[in-house]
């Protein structure tokens, strides 16, 4: 029986794949990653020189839904739950020819969305992972900003959460990452203001990629940010 | 001016290097590490064969106390902070000549030891930081354990934390790594047995290294665990 090695590509810079990612990418035969439609896919971009010479069977997992239907909603629900669904069947159809190469972008088991098809599969199919550099490692190292030292805990937050939530998160931790700040900005920016955080956080739109931008969130007129957007705020203030 | 690349080496398999840490190392001229006195370095032996050709010149900053003084004393205090400055003078020396790569475990900006020469070398001299894998991410692609999904917070914890900082933590997230557990085990067990989440966590020792240990922790009988142990903790329970 043949495996998924589900493999993580990292925040965008080809460079930051790790050396057992780019060995096991190069050599695969065939390739599976998430996408949505009309475009190449996040995690296939990244590797797009890495199987210019393999180029091996690819198959593409498009969302049948984006943005147009509430993702609270049953249809929403029932929609994605067949798409997972198909997926999976598709996934094993492939491993009865040979391995499957899953690429997620950042690490694989840290909000990537291929464990939706994990946790399907893994009855019936061996799954091994591969890890990757995340968003916000990309994005603090980029920023030079040590995000957490000695016996600090750090707290990593979705810009999605409620006002209360994230309040009560920012008032016991001194270090927080806030991930997917997106449409959310206006709502994190002003609990942070409450929190009396705003002038130590920092902005990064696109990490590690061409178009990276790291700007103070004080100084960040937009009122919405790019989906991957993340917000860093240290004990270790930049200067 | 010549400049620093603080370059993560990940979490102890050779392989999880990043490609640009790889290439950045295999073309150092000068390389500079923290390490214990007579050993040869967590950092440096990761890194053994990708230098064994290119013999760079290799500083060893050898910490000058370790566990005999109590790290809260002024003593402690005096003596690390004194060793700091003679590293920071010493690369400074050494960045006459041309630049210097230090290598870090995991990641140089998580936890990592480099923040304190960052802090007082950043004023002179041009240092850039290359994101590596950390080891929590290496015990969680390995024991296939989803960390985090959707809008679910992630809390990182240290072992050293108190009882009632701890508590305080787990009680407000379903999501959390403890790091560094090593002689606080018994401490770090009980406060999981009093918030009910002793059974859904995982102790990983020596993640990605050739003996890693993967156990549930009901099922961990020692008292005691090696220094990097990890205890994972995941909504998206292990099974």
């Amino acid at each position: 029986m043949y495996s998924i090695y589900c493999v993580g590509v990292g925040p965008g810079d080809p460079e930051l794949l790790t050396v057992k990612a780019s060995r096991i990418i190069s050599d695969a035969r065939q390739i599976a990653y998430f996408r949505k439609k009309n475009t190449l896919g996040r995690a296939r971009a990244i590797i797009n020189t890495l199987i210019s010479n393999s180029a091996p069977f690819e198959y593409a997992m498009e969302y049948p839904v984006t943005n147009e239907v509430d993702f609270r909603s049953d249809k929403y629900k029932h929609s994605i739950n067949r798409f997972y669904d198909d997926c999976a069947n598709k996934l094993k159809k492939l491993l009865l020819n040979d391995d499957v190469v899953v690429i997620s972008e950042g690490d694989p088991l840290f909000y990537g969305s291929f464990v939706h098809l994990f946790r399907l599969l893994k009855k019936d199919v061996n799954i091994e992972f591969v890890p990757g550099i995340t968003a916000m490692s990309g994005a603090w190292n980029n920023s030079k900003l040590p995000i957490a030292m000695g016996d600090q805990p750090l707290t990593i937050l979705m810009g999605i959460q409620s006002r209360e939530e994230l309040k009560s998160h920012l008032e016991s931790s001194k270090n927080v990452v806030i991930m997917k700040v997106g449409t959310q900005l206006e709502k994190v920016k002003s609990v942070l203001e409450e929190t009396d955080r705003l002038n130590e956080a920092l902005v990064i739109e696109k990490a590690t990629m061409p178009e990276q931008k790291i700007i103070p969130l004080r100084e960040y007129t937009k009122s919405e940010a790019p989906y991957f957007s993340i917000i860093l705020i240290s004990e270790d203030h930049y200067e």
